[in-house]
């Protein structure tokens, strides 16, 4: 397929990336940022275009990959008729393409993207959204040469999946950073933690996270747990986040 | 080493096992419950005893690895006078142990264990404290023969280390279990979130996590957010974690 790639961050470059390595050709790479456009351009050796008039209007498919809130001003400004449109966000729902052309949809790439690390697209799953069934198909079909696991799924559902994404991934990633601020404070070095949130996450891929929970909280520890909030009571945001973390621990698995 | 097992919960088994493999000889395996006992002997080919009076006083050394709030009884009832005890936990002080024996301290393997999941022992750090030089240098020598990631600590600085650890491992656990939940709901597979999960805990091996954080939050997405609390409004301990931890992302990370 010859594809646009309207965007130039981390989803647009691991994407546009992955549909590289499956042969596929982006012929253009848009965006309003033209150093990020010709960053991602180089990598991907194709065109970059900052003006919506010199986007090319005959790829097979346009890859709408910006900041969730932009994606509706952008889309109101591709001078599209029928080109297939689709944008990559979980979040926000495929109707904000209607009108824009007659052929939209989504593809959301369900991962944690840093241009810095890369990562193998075949294990990320790949949720899939069109106006039609040929759109459906289409999209699926290229879903499935990027990774090995594709789901159709509609913007309500999808929206749901992103809400329990944030809460594996988004605030998981900043439970590491204030674990981070805790060592830091001590002087301590943050390697000491890098294993236990490895195995953490490993754990998971084989139980459900139900099964494998330990610390004070699984066990209703109160002297722990009081001992905890002793050494957090000048730090509030930490008490409380602990007070309340612990708390739901406490509901879910303590059965006196 | 001859060494006596006190215990036989998740620590007992994973560091007996390392330990054994190291070359030392567990020589008993003690435990209120005779059945645990049992087990954890037969896993280590050696004798398990449910009397205090059973314990054999002539090992090198006894670790007492059991939960933290049963220490403190336990240790009191060991018939020792200069016999080598040690603890297990990251959040009870050596202090606990004065008085029972002459030479005690603490190892503290700081990982997550689970009985149905091996692990590399090789990577876990281990935290040593001694209420004597010799008894530190000791410890310190058979920790490096079980992990290549050994530190001498006191008890203040360990209790910092395992709050951070509660954020880091059992927390994060416990929000994986509320992702599962909010994916139950809608008939959705776990599975979805496994390679997300996984990405989030290798991405920090390398960075420090709030270089790599991502999602809503990181760049105020006032909508997003709010989409999403309106999604959570009627799980009212959901959308208030939803809340502070999304400030919280917010106040650290966004620079308007």
């Amino acid at each position: 397929m010859k594809i646009v790639l309207l965007g130039s961050g981390n989803v647009a470059t691991h994407l546009g990336t992955a549909l590289q390595e499956a042969g596929h050709v982006i012929i253009q790479v848009w965006s309003r940022d033209e150093v990020h456009a010709q960053q991602l351009a180089a990598l991907l050796n194709t065109q970059a275009v900052t003006d919506f008039v010199k986007i090319d209007l005959h790829a097979e498919l346009y890859i709408l990959a910006v900041k969730d809130d932009a994606i509706g001003t952008i889309a109101s400004q591709l001078p599209f008729t029928d080109q297939l449109l689709v944008h990559t966000s979980g979040a926000v729902g495929m109707d904000v393409l209607e009108g824009v052309s007659e052929n939209y949809g989504v593809i959301y790439p369900l991962q944690t993207f840093s241009k810095s690390k890369p990562l193998n697209f075949k294990i990320v799953p790949v949720i899939v959204e069109g106006n039609k069934p040929e759109v459906v198909e289409k999209l699926l079909r290229l879903a499935g040469e990027i990774s090995g696991h594709t789901v159709v799924m509609d913007s309500e559902k999808r929206k749901a999946l992103h809400v329990a994404a944030v809460f594996a991934c988004n605030f998981t990633n900043y439970l590491y950073t204030l674990s981070e601020q805790i060592l830091e404070k001590e002087g301590l070095d943050f390697n000491l933690m890098r294993p236990i949130i490895m195995e953490t996450a490993e754990k998971v891929q084989q139980f459900s996270p139900g099964q494998v929970q330990t610390g004070p909280g699984v066990r209703n520890d109160i002297e722990t747990m009081q001992r905890h909030l002793d050494y957090l009571k000048n730090s509030p945001q930490l008490h409380e986040l602990y007070q309340m973390l612990s708390q739901g621990i406490v509901n879910f698995h303590y059965k006196p």
